[in-house]
């Protein structure tokens, strides 16, 4: 099957929402009247963002949801996505779950495939994604002002708990990791790794609430630091609150009581705060907007907790619930330092 | 030098078009009122698109230049474009020379860099760009009538011609290609091949006058047959004029001479006609807008060649001088069933 009826088979859909579709030079958008547009890419490579051998459906929906992710970090409606593909061989056995996996979630966020390419080599996905954003209320890393509080959705740490279980058994490295889940609490933890879900509603629900926001692709304490960074601001984090994130607390009561060995707490933390492809949003707000910040999680169905506090000081500390300053060695994932 | 070090040094710039450039989840834009966005991504991979020792600044030229001929085939405007790049390594001395290859294109039609990814991984550039087209006057794949007449930009086969000869050289294989140009002229072969121009100006100047456009990527019989399938038409070809086509014909006195050479005119004509990585303009227009056309060219300095008329009767004939049909067995380049 050769390339333009491969684009066609699995990937040439009805594109309400767009002028103009797949299969011309350029698609074409008709940007809603007030908006702005969100933008965002990201390339998954194989071995890198993802086994070889995962199951293409999983890999379809994570390709887009970590994009959907950033237009979520932004408060960004998702409108439209392109889609540059390159395989090792047009395998359709492959493609059918891949695009079906991709779709669904597409589908699910009304975000329309509308063009893309597609080209013979080592297995790589690069989507560009498009959203809108009412001019003026975009969330945007740099807002955090110091007094705001720190929230975080969902759960984190489960992705990388389970990234490093399958790397541990993959790599046929003697023992077991620190934290090693048994057989079901593992596929839940895998399940978070494998097929993330973006915060696209609570991202929404928080315009005009929220003060800054990113999402965790590369662990909590990187992304808060790109918030720290670019508001010119610190923060305090509450490690007791942190610990509470990991979801693997709420599997069995065997997994529940391995990681309250208080052993292995530093490990735990290391999942939680530095982990990385958690997909959860770290944002801040105001003081006075607790309640419509708690309005915002349950509209959007979404999990939120407060775990610390924007500071003028400079730099993230972690303190305990006794108000203790914790060492912090961990640091967010590079894409030139780390191996998947 | 890690992931985000190398963002800042390389590819962090003004980005005075864009509500927010490069830093944070997403890029913002503010589309002009009254216009569409035209949208459009291409993924380069090494070995397939280019050779992995090619001038890092000739591919990072070429890297945006085959996305903002996708701009110029629909007429629009280039505002921005992302960039996700997977690199072996985070070499500067290969990086220093790109970025400066691509950001000089960039910086010539105002294409501002707004976001990006990048990660490491088999080399792999993927672009994705934007630009603006007033609403209702994007030059589109499927406005070809009946009675049109078809012209072609610039000059086509050159960048083929140069391809076969260094995949030649460098597979080793004994003796000459058909056509084996000499050095000098296999350097400006070679020029159309590494720094392909995209017609931006002309695609622009054809809003309103041309009834369809496409750009030559794949070969001018199967661009134009993409223009053929979706405007429900066929068409037949001067191959005389199309022979003319060949820039190289204006090279040397000893490579003119050598593709005069009749035992070589399919050759020849297959590299005008199939070869692929010209980057020029296919379209068609009313035989009232010759005029229009040619000033169309004139205003965006282009040269510009009628070749051929659009007919009802579907197919692509290619007949020559004297009304001769010719026997057409040349292919459109499909990624997965050809090799670079």
């Amino acid at each position: 099957m050769g390339e333009f009826d491969l684009i066609k088979r699995f990937f040439t859909r009805p594109t309400p929402n767009a002028v103009l579709g797949v299969g011309d030079d350029c698609a074409l958008l008709q940007p809603s009247p007030g908006m702005h547009m969100a933008i965002s890419t990201d390339m998954l490579v194989s071995g890198r963002h993802f086994f070889p051998d995962v199951d293409p459906r999983a890999l379809g929906h994570k390709s887009l949801a970590v994009n959907l992710s950033d237009l979520a970090a932004c408060g960004a409606k998702p409108v439209a996505f392109t889609l540059a593909l390159a395989l090792p061989a047009a395998d359709g056995a492959w493609l059918e779950p891949f695009s079906q996996g991709l779709l669904a979630l597409a589908d699910l966020h009304g975000c329309e495939l509308i063009g893309g390419d597609t080209t013979q080599g080592p297995l790589n996905i690069c989507i560009t994604v498009f959203g809108e954003v009412p001019r003026g209320q975009a969330l945007l890393r740099s807002g955090a002002q110091a007094g705001d509080d720190i929230y975080v959705s969902g759960t984190l740490g489960d992705a990388n708990l389970a990234l490093t279980q399958l790397l541990h058994e993959r790599q046929d490295i003697a023992g077991s990791p620190a934290v090693a889940l048994d057989a079901p609490d593992l596929a839940q933890a895998r399940q978070r790794l494998e097929w993330p879900t973006p915060r696209v509603a609570l991202g929404m629900a928080l315009r005009g609430i929220a003060t800054a926001a990113a999402d965790i692709s590369d662990g909590l304490l990187g992304d808060l630091g790109h918030i720290l960074e670019r508001s010119g601001t610190g923060a305090t984090l509450n490690a007791d609150i942190a610990f509470g994130l990991l979801g693997a607390h709420r599997y069995s009561e065997a997994t529940a009581r391995l990681l309250a060995n208080p052993a292995l707490r530093q490990t735990v933390l290391r999942h939680v705060l530095s982990g990385g492809d958690d997909y959860e949003l770290v944002f801040t707000a105001p003081v006075h907007q607790r309640a419509a910040v708690q309005a915002a999680a349950l509209t959007s169905h979404t999990p939120v907790q407060r775990i610390g506090q924007i500071e003028a000081l400079p730099g993230l500390r972690l303190h305990d619930a006794q108000g203790r300053l914790l060492n912090l060695d961990f640091h967010a994932f590079d894409h030139f330092a780390a191996a998947a």
